[in-house]
């Protein structure tokens, strides 16, 4: 029986590496994690134990570290430090031929000393945690941004009715309903130069903004309105990505204790929830531009 | 062989409610997750099985989900929600002669939406955990509150040398480094009526104040400086806990690379990590105090 | 500027449902997390909130509840419960043309009493999760198995040198370390009907024992090896894919305390970690095969 | 106004340890999450970051390492691993007075290799994590076992009727329920000398056969039946302590679908859920020993 290897990546993941900015008043911070993934011409790694070709995980985070000092300036932003690292390994390492750079980036705010911003002490956000994919063969360079972890809720505005009925459909419809989801969305750039920083920011007052605004008759159509919003006002993006957990606020049914419950006691579900996962698309780049798929696909097919 | 049943407690955890008050414009919500611990007359559960004493669990959580529409004033902030809670399972329930309530509270902020704050949408904000816990025997009632997952850093300002050495010991001495530690943080109320959320934002403010303004020699004298300087701004807190991870952030040596790293890159580390943890009282309250025990003590001695 | 929906699914995730099966004596059960994710078409929903072909998330809970119980046999392996819930989606719901349904199995060892296997006593095992994603367009049917969050590790039998070096690198080559992974594998069947938890048995009988006897040099080879003997001694299976971290024990240095630590003393670290992925084939499989992708293709590219 | 500090303890947590013992063959492993804290004359660190008196964390880390080396044998088992540390702390360093110790040990199996155990490959058992906490402080001695994350469950032989019912109590009384729990325990040792190994598989062996042929008509009964028979059988423990949530498996209504449910079909549900704790006692032990209350507390009261 003829036995082949296919698709492979390797590297080190999870590199926890903080940056701190000194040469300044105020310092400032940088925290990511980062993980890098490389494919190319490994082969014999995997049948015979060869490792000529095996550039270590170790050295991969070394590159991380170092290039937070080298490229400093580059490190200030998940995406340009992901693409200086994606360019480097395929650029200057022999058999890579593609590179995956993913980053998790965790914000920190300034905290108040005796009522004004202290130049060096922080507290992390938490209110959500901003990512970045940058994909590189040589050729092509994907940059996918991100966030993840944010949680939003209305109290009202959100309505669910009119659904196909089968034999298993027992949902009764509502006109007043809390909506609530933890958003994961990445979005893909049409170019590779950007104020990252801006259009980021840019993209998370636009989806709060509709989300807050929009009168929800299904979270499939409020996750259309944002990111055909964000693509409306955002040239530089091509394309948005979502996947949002419906987290489920269930009306408490108080009747048993003589008490009426109109929409203001909720128990806060955890599983199962309602995922809804969906693609909204620019058009006008996707005459021009290469599969997508590329930039997104983690590698493994999961 | 004598055999008999100790302490023992029992009730519902972690039952989480949403509040939304909605008669007023804007929506205001509050977010809880609520643990009730019962004691009283309950021998004859355990050697028998006989629940004719035995409160459900299951009804436990209903009286959360009912206290939150009835005492909706008490449950706006989590201390008041858990006076309310206690008195009742001890005072409306005979076998029940002490109530220990834990709450969770998840802050959320509102969102905003075409540039000012939207009457009904919010985001989670996940700066920070704002605990309660209230234990009432009928007769001494125990306000605790306190914070959790408050993640905070400071770039510079804190030193750490002239420490013991034995033959075991390493660590170089420094006069410069990353100090950052996740605040678990809790503290009595010397009385059981305030104004909850505005001496909660107190504690904290003075917390991140002092923490980010000390010049620190060691991660045990900010603690103690931070529960100072609450105890003696706030005389109506007798006493203030601390458990503080040490979050370290250690200097990545660069110079393999022939880079300098003056602390610019540091490798945030996960396992293992220093866990200081400490006490600071206010003395006068002590005197006229019952034992501090009992109001954080979680009943089965972990 | 012109704006479109992509990709889409959604329906209810993780569904958390245990079957008893009573019928028999002794009592056996399934332990079940049930995600479901329906594609077809739903542009409506995006646009406009018109429902009118919205299968509810709620249902398709209800229907995995249901099927529990309506197909109690076909419930008592992931694959086929799997198989059973995606050919009703896509069946008998007009608007669903595609179901892909991931689910996650528990497994529970007997518990002994009086030295006995216990007829309805079970503890949690805890070794692995074992997993199946079924995906079914109305054509093409795609069983996929597989595993997760089992660890192995071997103290010996493991070298790592001959590596690449370059400018980042400082990990030094060793002849004996330990290795350890946490394993994710997935594997695509080549045939829809199987004795599934007899191939699953085997599958993870096979890998442990390649992974015990192998003598490694470089954890490639380990998992190609693990795949290759997967493939050669089933032909039921068309393509095997791993995600392995690998959980580092670096060896502690002693020689501050005078003492020797020949491979004895290691810290287990978290974070960063290797992490190794691969594809292994069947050639002949893929010949006749559908594209792998859409078996394994979790949907929104990651 | 007087502030002053009050119980103070330091030290490193989560040590992760690996031990292999390779001098015989086949290899044996123990792997440790070892956590430190320490009490003694630490007023001067905390008032004024006078460190002269501080044995640093690093320090408590590094000797959990040395130790694993140089007291092998020791720290074969757990309870004699913290009682070694214990000691060194308290005897060999003048500012502490106290020392407390708590391990996780998580239990690893042999691989098989073409049907035998191979000698150096295991897979992590992932049934429980096994627990012990040493507590010294010159004088006494306390050493505490305990198991955690041990997830049983019954499908039958569990009622639950004739409690009590207030305004708020809707559970219907049944029969025959799914009991199902991860157990906490905790046991305190009345010898400081035991075959410590042999002691815990005995506990283990003893709670899980009760719980699966106990016929159990409150989660309480089952868990003091568990104690009593674990005190009864094994003289050397004094006292048990167990947290068991309650993990509700309730039974699905399929009416809606024209389906039976004879407790067949159960959504396991995450929260909210019962939380059972309780003490079982020795009561000839509790005449001579020492309060437990030190041997269990974790030292700020949570």
């Amino acid at each position: 029986m003829a036995v082949s290897l296919g698709h492979n990546q390797y590297g080190k993941a999870e590199t926890r590496v903080v940056r701190v900015y000194r040469d300044s008043d105020p310092h400032e911070i940088v925290d990511y994690n980062v993980s890098v993934a490389l494919s190319g011409d490994f082969e014999d790694i995997h049948h015979t134990g060869d490792n000529a070709n095996c550039l270590t995980t170790d050295a991969t985070k070394n590159t991380v570290n170092a290039f937070a000092k080298e490229h400093g300036e580059a490190a200030r932003q998940p995406e340009s430090f992901g693409i200086a690292l994606a360019k480097h390994f395929v650029d200057d390492t022999a058999p890579v031929s593609r590179a995956r750079i993913k980053i998790e980036m965790y914000p920190w705010n300034r905290l108040q000393h005796d009522g004004t911003p202290h130049p060096h002490a922080f507290a992390r956000s938490g209110e959500f945690v901003r990512t970045a994919t940058v994909t590189y063969d040589g050729e092509n360079l994907y940059v996918v941004s991100g966030v993840k972890d944010y949680t939003v809720l209305k109290t009202t505005d959100s309505e669910f009715h009119g659904f196909l009925t089968d034999r298993y459909t027992t949902l009764q419809p509502t006109t007043d309903r809390v909506m609530a989801t933890s958003v994961t969305g990445q979005w893909l750039h049409t170019d590779t130069e950007q104020d990252w920083s801006k259009s980021f920011d840019q993209v998370v007052a636009t989806m709060s903004s509709v989300f807050a605004g929009h009168h929800s008759l299904a979270l499939q159509q409020t996750m259309y309105a944002m990111g055909e919003a964000i693509i409306t006002e955002q040239p530089e993006i091509g394309e948005v990505r979502f996947s949002l957990p419906n987290k489920h606020h269930f009306v408490v049914d108080l009747s048993p204790f003589g008490l009426e419950n109109d929409n203001e006691v909720f128990y806060a579900a955890d599983r199962a929830y309602g995922l809804i996962e969906g693609t909204i698309r620019n058009d006008a780049f996707l005459d021009r531009a290469p599969a997508a798929g590329a930039a997104f696909d983690p590698g493994q097919g999961w």
